[in-house]
């Protein structure tokens, strides 16, 4: 089974010093559950007790009554399958076989739709058509923060901002990470408003999801007080976008295209 | 359209002293889109620029090409209905006019199937089983913290512990909110461990469909550092379970069900 971290190679700004590092990111593996040999569900996790997660999920949500309704069990590591046999299976869910459609949040929600449909719409991102600096980064995030007046009452949502770097242009919030950025590119397109050379500051953790989301909205720099996945970090090289993480206490990481950070003398 | 936000008495503690008061937690709302009469996608939000997000949603996802291919939009609030009338959706996903099972995320992901589900498997509380004092709350919250290895070092997964008085007894991690808990149940029923009369201890917000996952697996507690949402606390009201958040620095909120959490006395 693949590892539930890998190292990876940075960029970590602390206090104004920079410096080239090794950190430690999150892994995200998605896993299809067949059952009798039908695809049923495909969950997005982090690669350890996979088969504890399923035999936990059939049973929680009553796809099987029992544990004793699993006949058997077993894990094809390299495909990413978990198949399982049963001649229990809740009709309920017979009669659904073809609405399968389920899938992981927040490792990457609606993720089997994102797969089949990233080729349709994430550009890669080509040129560099905005530099920021150190200094920018920190105060897109506290601009963010400011605007959120609803996290700071409840706790509860995500906040973010379409920015440039002058400043915040339009935020919002939403307690579904992507339906924020949902409702800022739908503001664009309706008002006409350019996403060429934008950037994006989020409040939670940058997934898959929502590295790719940023790419079809059509921004190159993502912000976020919290950490990537490691898929998130390869769809970034991959289609050209900077990552930048952990923006806090005067301290951030650069993951990926740091190219676009400006003012920055990288030492080993 | 609903609010973002409502109010709702809790109880809450702080360094010891017991207070009632008045919280303001965020609301979900989901909506259904409808494209030329047919039912879409279902996503779970905080209701305001809802029009915005469908189509931000659209768009990005690659259903329309363009803005210019909605002829159409308009919100049945009351219903919950965005219709979004369009002469060019794209091929790809007319194909697919069955599989529609896309949910949102973080706010509740999977609910679609948690809806038509819960009867089956939420199953409601009866009586009660444990009782924990304030200082019980705090102790399990710090164990859970301690178990955190991978979260430690990367910062990007949830953490869940299925405790009782005495501790915690399994954890578990993973990039998405529900898996955690999954992988705990499934290592209850492999391991015949029962779940009566158990704590949950979780690192996220308890989106109602954290707190639906909490009582199927037939724990009374859920225990977190974070927001409850509107919902899952109706939710908990309904189906017998404590609900306590905010655990931090010497404060917790209790929003439903205080009658487990002993040794409190309310002065209002």
């Amino acid at each position: 089974m693949k590892e539930v971290d890998t190292k990876r190679g940075i960029i970590r700004i602390h206090n104004g010093h920079l410096q080239q590092t090794i950190d430690t990111v999150v892994t995200e593996f998605p896993v299809t559950v067949k059952v009798n040999g039908q695809e049923f569900v495909t969950m997005v996790c982090t690669p350890e007790h996979i088969e504890d997660m399923v035999i936990g999920y059939l049973v929680s949500e009553g796809v099987l009554k029992t544990y004793k309704d699993v006949k058997d069990i077993w894990i094809q590591e390299k495909e990413g399958f978990v198949h399982v046999k049963t001649d229990n299976i809740n009709p309920y869910y017979q009669n659904l076989q073809n609405k399968r459609y389920i899938t992981s949040c927040c490792g990457m929600s609606r993720q089997a739709f994102v797969f089949v449909n990233d080729a349709l719409t994430a550009k890669k991102i080509s040129g560099i058509n905005i530099k920021i600096t150190p200094d920018h980064c920190f105060r897109l995030m506290r601009q963010l923060q400011e605007t959120a007046s609803t996290f700071q009452k409840t706790g509860g949502v995500h906040n973010a901002a379409l920015c440039d770097a002058n400043g915040v242009l339009i935020s919002r919030m939403d307690i579904g990470r992507h339906n924020a950025l949902d409702k800022i590119y739908g503001y664009c397109l309706k008002h006409n408003l350019s996403t060429k050379g934008k950037i994006i500051a989020f409040s939670g953790r940058i997934s898959s999801e929502i590295l790719l989301k940023v790419a079809k909205i059509g921004c190159e720099i993502i912000l976020s007080k919290s950490a990537p996945t490691e898929f998130a970090l390869k769809s970034a090289e991959e289609l050209g976008i900077t990552t930048v993480g952990f923006i806090r206490n005067n301290s951030m990481n650069i993951y990926t295209r740091p190219e676009r950070i400006a003012n920055i003398n990288i030492t080993a």
